[in-house]
């Protein structure tokens, strides 16, 4: 589950707003550790990318999915972690120097693994998260 | 959006559950109108499979995703649709014919679309969403 987990291009993040809809958009994302790194970055022009970042301070339990599919369901598989979110802006380093290193720690991780963000680094937030249990298929 | 969603092979279904833990997993799902429809069929064996129900029947929002993606980021795409989730149940005929003939004609509409349902018939649980907003990107 690691290695699919690490190895993946793209997950699904979810989040729940406070009336309890789900948010739910597709991410790029690294792992280190037991910890989930995504930005926000200059994709999603809309307003609405800020969303899974209110849902997150409002409620911190997300789940991120990765999983392969094609016509032959024998090859099906899918990874999904449930986790606790944070959110850690570009500025934290004026209130926590622990925030700003592990923010400044994400965006090289997803520059190592993204050539777009070696061109171009993810201004951020980034949203850090906490797996807290492991869960596959088959 | 409609095509993009109606063509899709696979989405990422979105749930919550009570304590506010969103649950995600792959699906293969027909739309119609709309309404989205997606059966419990047996590539899960893990009695997991049915925490969506559960979560469907404590809260009815969901939300489905569809996307592309590639390492050409210019490429990208992504659906999603907020919806209000119900469970359609194959015996519902003892107490509601209505829900009986729509998971019937769900069961027509998975089995038009995908060879393996025509194969062997998805026993269900059905889940139908009833679709309330449409979001697209870019």
């Amino acid at each position: 589950m690691r290695i699919r987990l690490g190895e993946a291009r793209v997950g699904r993040l979810a989040t729940v707003a406070p009336d309890g809809q789900p948010h739910l958009v597709p991410c790029c994302f690294a792992l280190r550790g037991d910890t989930v790194y995504s930005a926000v970055d200059g994709k999603p022009k809309s307003t609405r990318a800020l969303r899974r970042l209110e849902n997150i301070r409002a409620n911190a339990r997300v789940a991120l999915l990765v999983d392969f599919y094609n016509d032959e369901w024998d090859e099906l598989w899918w990874v999904r972690v449930d986790a606790n979110g944070r959110v850690l802006n570009s500025d934290d380093a004026a209130t926590d120097d622990g925030a700003h290193a592990e923010f400044n720690f994400a965006v090289d991780l997803l520059r190592g693994k993204y050539e777009q963000y070696r061109v171009e680094a993810p201004a951020g937030p980034v949203v850090a998260l906490d797996i807290v249990q492991w869960r596959g298929w088959p």
